[in-house]
């Protein structure tokens, strides 16, 4: 057992800061209350301990006192990307079947047969549930999906040991101060986010909270001392430089560091923010560890930039194959102990590792350097893109026989996606990106469509996407 | 499974220091390879994984090299106290039938069939033992002897997920930077003292190492910068603190923190302390829990004076009984999972809870405040003395039928035992003395001595102890 979290963080340190939104703040014994009365006013609702809700809301504090009081009640969370078209939430509700999908507003283009939003919840009575003191390390705190090399998005669990076991981790591997201040400009219903929440209520953190990333508001905050800590993923990252650069600005002293996951970082990037006096900690993460599993060391910044560090202390990798290079294989409690679903079935270790299929290699000093992600994910702007899905939406279009789909380099994302479409009948590009608009989140929509012959395959008659730029 | 925590760290931070003793200083990867080579030695000793060790020795290098040498083969530990009578040791032998005994020099007045001096492993050939990359939470890595009520010292094991626990829990409560260095002025045969070893491997920490306590060389210390933090007793700070005030100087505000532990601190010694700029954190911990389970907060060391503060973000408290005040009894993994030897059958946990015989209580806002350690325990300069353990003693010499020993206040010491003794025969009170000092570690010997009629006893015809004081 391990304590139920805001409810230990509020008797161990009530008066401490624990939110920042706008220009409203929490203490954690305010937030306790909130989240307490939130969870009394969900149980009147019928909801019980045990039950599953999913959340769809952008990055709010009624967003946090919601997943606080869902967590106080006992019930474990699905996290919606917001991004996400409606099909794809569709395919994410009708996978995970939550007792009832809570929204931030009605706009929401989602329909569930019990759709409540917060503020519904917020007109409700009170209902007094059974507090619990302790909760089982088991215990299923959040599910996010992520789709595999297959493309099907699978729910992952992830556990109170999970989170709890990453956040100290994280706490030897970075430090902790009880001044610390983590922004969060990133999305809760990311693990980057999520991780956050579960971080300030494990430390006793102030977590400020912004709704969307903007990076002269980000430098303003650091600037004034009022943060400390910040996640970011690379494209935010150069945005930030940018903004310090034209105003001739310094990060102070004071802050302590970001870290920056979410796929490779350019070393012209790091090279930069260091100029800046940016404490840069680039870092491997992903939703099945409940964010990172290495980090590297503010003493190892420059002399290993462009590696992605060593382990958190409870966190082991390992290279799986015969040569040097191979795929990166994961164990210790931060990594999820299953999925939810259709997926259920399905186990996430093999003989205790989690094997990613990410690429990449440990130099002799044991520092690790990410090559490649999951052989065809796509990253771009920190967000994963996974092929398979796109071409699973490309071939439902009538006229569309196969298709593939590749990343390219771009310099302001990392990298964009790129459709190769075989077809049966005259289409044009422009009836296939709105079709595709139907389907697919608009972040992830190919950004080129090629119209080619036949798709490049090996041997076993699988396509090897990697071939596909050849085409162009 | 957890990490094998000195390998860990001699791969995460190779060329952080990890202990300081005396001109020498040990990087992690230095202090790894001698451990490693100590282990290569005990091991062509036959020594196997598994085995017992018994360690006897002051406060040095080759002690912290020795321990770690022992966990690297996978042995466990037993901390013998160095400044028990030969007596008190042959128990704890008797009792804990290690493998071998390790001491420092041969001066020790200590047989046991197989005794080896560090010298002798050092001298030699090596042997390479299997190297674990990971060790189960369970494995027990020391063992200490503690008296309970009934005198009988009963020899405590602590778990790699005691001690890793404790030590996370720690880390969250006071803060961790890498810069960190604590100086360690206690025995590390005690918890006091191996903790901070434990702490070290976990987060990458600085340890300087003293043999003896000097409080001009510990201000020394701290006024250059190099330590920042500190566990004492409350009567080593008095003694800080009075070193501080004659050369009229101050902590430096680089300096984070003092546990201080072993018993209650005097409000006058606090005070003094605060003025003298000293980060006092009082603290209530015991061998059973691996070191600390409450510390009071900086931000609350002046409001709550006197307090032992609230648990660490993993532990767990409550008092037992019908008033506010009461037993005190803890809860969490940093939690002893029981006794080896003639105790191994009894259980420290009662429904999940160890009941610590300390008497406390909570205040409105959950601040504990220990009133009274293991109702007849007396806590002479931080150490813990046993009145039933020195009855017992007391009771061997013919002359003597029955005896009730009990603390007095004392300044310096906090409190010091008295003994109170029922004789069929004329003895001298130096006959007394003389005898005990062949029976009892000489920091417990009694400092009084007085013969009465009758022991005060209850209508259960139990020794009521608190009355002793009453008959001079």
């Amino acid at each position: 057992m391990f304590p139920n979290l805001l409810l230990k963080r509020a008797y161990l340190t009530p008066e401490r800061t624990a939110l920042r939104f706008g220009e409203e703040a929490w203490t954690f014994q305010q937030l306790y209350n909130e989240a307490n009365e939130f969870a009394e006013k969900l149980h009147a609702k019928g909801i019980q301990p045990g039950m599953r809700i999913a959340i769809l809301s952008s990055s709010n504090a009624e967003l946090v006192i919601a997943i606080h009081g869902c967590l106080q009640l006992g019930c474990e969370l699905v996290m919606l990307n917001e991004r996400l078209s409606e099909v794809e939430l569709n395919y994410q509700l009708h996978d995970s079947k939550p007792n009832i999908l809570l929204v931030d507003n009605y706009e929401r283009e989602i329909n569930y047969n019990q759709r409540f939003s917060f503020h519904d919840i917020h007109n409700n009575k009170r209902k007094v549930y059974a507090m619990e003191r302790d909760w089982p390390k088991s215990r299923t705190i959040s599910i996010m999906y992520t789709s595999g090399t297959t493309g099907s998005p699978k729910g992952v669990r992830q556990s109170l040991e999970n989170h709890a076991m990453n956040a100290t981790g994280s706490a030897l591997h970075l430090g902790i101060h009880p001044d610390d201040c983590w922004l969060c400009v990133v999305p809760l219903f990311h693990i980057s986010g999520f991780s956050i929440l579960m971080r300030s209520v494990l430390y006793g953190m102030t977590v400020s909270l912004h709704t969307k990333f903007d990076p002269e508001k980000v430098v303003d905050e650091i600037l004034e001392g009022a943060a400390t800590r910040m996640s970011l993923v690379a494209v935010m990252l150069q945005r930030i430089v940018s903004v310090l650069e034209n105003r001739n600005q310094y990060f102070p002293d004071s802050f302590q560091s970001i870290l920056v996951g979410g796929g490779p970082v350019p070393l012209s990037y790091l090279e930069r923010a260091i100029e800046r006096n940016i404490p840069v900690l680039q870092t491997y993460g992903m939703t099945e560890t409940a964010s990172q599993t290495t980090t590297l060391s503010s003493e190892d910044a420059i002399r290993k930039l462009g590696s992605s560090g060593k382990p958190l202390f409870f966190a082991d990798v390992r290279i799986d194959g015969e040569e040097k290079m191979g795929e990166i294989c994961i164990k210790g409690p931060h990594v999820t102990k299953g999925y939810i679903g259709a997926a259920e079935s399905k186990k996430p270790l093999l003989n205790g590792w989690l094997h990613t299929g990410d690429i990449g290699y440990l130099d002799e000093e044991g520092y690790l350097f990410v090559v490649d992600r999951r052989s065809d994910l796509i990253i771009s702007g920190g967000e994963n893109i996974y092929p398979a899905e796109l071409e699973q939406a490309l071939v439902k279009h009538p006229a569309v026989v196969e298709a593939g789909v590749t990343g390219r380099q771009d310099d302001k994302w990392g990298q964009i996606p790129i459709a190769f479409v075989v077809v049966k009948e005259l289409v044009s590009i422009e009836e296939l990106a709105a079709f595709m608009k139907t389907q697919i989140a608009s972040y992830k929509l190919p950004k080129e469509y090629y119209f080619i012959e036949e798709l490049p395959r090996n041997g076993a008659n699988k396509l090897v996407r990697r071939e596909l730029l050849n085409l162009i």
